[in-house]
């Protein structure tokens, strides 16, 4: 089995294991509410906000469907710009949502000001963002567009950090963020299975006003629940010791060398690129920290290169997603590496290329 | 940290906890594929049925809730006998749709003529069943009831088998259950955070043709990855490496041998409630084999009888759940528990009763 430098999921510690070996404990009581209460204060730091985070038993399309779900009673506005920015507008659709969108190339990012041309349109109370679109490592203007979404009253702003939570700093109360998700198999270098999410008063009181919400994503559910330190489900309590361990491990590093660190390892990864003639595919200025997505130049046996840094040195990078598979390829510098780390990976590339 | 014999999250075994802790591998490729295949010979001898099971990121009331949602396009009957059970009903009415419901006295079981009677009233679709109540310890007639809804055609059959999958035999296909959902932190003694499901072809036609069903919960979404052996979001990949352990733990020790133990360690404590003057919750003949919840007897200290059990000996038993905490307690046999330690557990509660 490979080290995976994909872009998530990523290589899991020893210690987060350990930490998630801990012997069971039941949801409903004081053990459990010391847990989740445990969680708050880094994720908040890391969130940028004074709001209770909720702790979703699911992966981030749970709560980027329920966002749309709990928020939309108008129509919504997705910022399409990737595999999964494209997708979530047609998750809305599926639902049977008034849903609009902006739609540029993959490997372009969103621009404030078409999201300000599109929302004087006019009818819209919600617009989805992917801070980070995992599929072409482009990290977008999230200050820019919050400012412009946050100009046209009644509108709110559901931003997905599935891959820069943790990586980046993220500001949701000074932006006027909405919603701030986050998958944990990401720069928390986690398993999957459990989604982190804050909303702000304003989502909240939507929500409440929002007929037939459900259950199992109602965030009026979660937000009741949390006030309790604890979850409207059965929650995946092995996950919670695991975000709990390395939401300690994140605060005995600092959050700022943290942050430091994810760009040092990014930087390597974009320097190795130049020296070997691999073109970003993200324009400059708005490339991921957490991973970057390199252009196959042409006759490049991509196909190969992977199979062999597989097989040969037993790293597993990624060849590229929906549309852009084969034709781009992704490497993950997110959790736990550090520069030690990524010139072994480095040097493994290297040995391949010859 | 107490052993747990709540009735669910119960105890994890640390072959599990290994098993849970192998290294990361990326979902989209031929590893996860093979370990998804890997769960479903099991899965589907525990369940009775040559369908397909899909695996959900999520507890089971995403499903629960998912069935309501991809399976009622007219009325919903929830078969009501406890806190689970009670609430499907109020899930599905939070969801905007057309319910009824029967509701018997908490400690009873689910009359099979009763659901007959309601059901020829006429406009229902769709009818659901919790197995084996967890609250009050019933397990309900799912043949009989089962034989029941089949002779109205149109109306589909949901039955949540939390927790009674992997303790006693079900007959998905034999019984026409079209959704047989269950739990991983019951019987099957894993960490919480994992639905398995499986619906039947009837199931998959309903949902097909039933308008905004999202994208999250989709049953056509599982349906088109489970073809993949595969999922439609992000796995929880460590827990499903714990369910493939412990699939291999069940078909070492034989299904068969599976029901027996479950059967023994449940005998053993009637035996030991009657011995002690406690009286069983559920009616005769319709007691759950998983668990048993016994009445809490007039003037008997059940608070410090279980915080001394806790203190003492380490074991964790659970003092009742919603309107019957306090007037009930309730003891798990599920899981990895054998006749000697169901006997550790009750040298400890003799202990302390003294």
């Amino acid at each position: 089995m490979a080290k995976l430098f994909i872009p998530g999921p990523i290589d899991v510690s020893k210690e987060t294991f350990a930490a998630m070996s801990r012997p069971m404990i039941g949801h409903r009581g004081s053990e459990f509410e010391a847990l989740y209460a445990s969680t708050q204060p880094v994720l908040q730091e890391l969130g940028g906000t004074t709001r209770p985070f909720f702790l979703s038993t699911s992966s981030a399309w749970g709560i980027m469907e329920a966002s749309l779900k709990n928020l939309c009673a108008k129509k919504v506005l997705t910022l399409c710009c990737g595999a999964f920015s494209d997708k979530w507008f047609s998750v809305a659709k599926s639902m049977g949502l008034a849903a609009d969108k902006i739609q540029v190339e993959w490997g372009e990012a969103i621009s404030p000001e078409a999201v300000r041309a599109k929302l004087e349109e006019g009818g819209f109370d919600l617009v989805t963002l992917i801070h980070n679109e995992t599929s072409t490592g482009v990290m977008n203007d999230v200050a820019g567009i919050a400012k412009v979404v946050k100009s046209f009253p009644g509108v709110l702003f559901v931003v997905d950090a599935v891959s820069s939570f943790s990586a980046v700093p993220i500001a949701m109360d000074e932006l006027g963020i909405d919603v701030l998700l986050a998958g944990v198999q990401k720069a928390l270098a986690l398993p999957p299975g459990l989604t982190v999410f804050a909303c702000s008063q304003d989502a909240l009181e939507r929500a409440e006003g929002m007929p037939n919400r459900g259950y199992y994503f109602d965030f009026i559910e979660f937000a009741k629940n949390a006030a309790q330190n604890n979850t409207p489900s059965t929650p995946a309590i092995s996950l919670i010791f695991g975000l709990q361990h390395i939401l300690g491990v994140i605060a005995a590093e600092g959050v700022k060398n943290r942050y430091a660190r994810h760009a040092a390892n990014n930087a390597m990864i974009h320097e190795w690129g130049k020296r070997r003639g691999f073109k970003n595919f993200a324009p400059e200025g708005r490339q991921s920290v957490s991973l970057t997505c390199f252009h196959t130049p042409a006759g490049f046996n991509q196909s190969a290169f992977i199979k062999t840094l597989n097989s040969k040195h037993g790293f597993a990078i990624n060849g590229g997603y929906g549309k852009i598979k084969g034709l781009t390829f992704r490497i993950s510098n997110m959790g736990n590496e550090t520069p030690a780390t990524m010139q072994e990976l480095i040097d493994a590339m290297d040995d391949v290329l010859g």
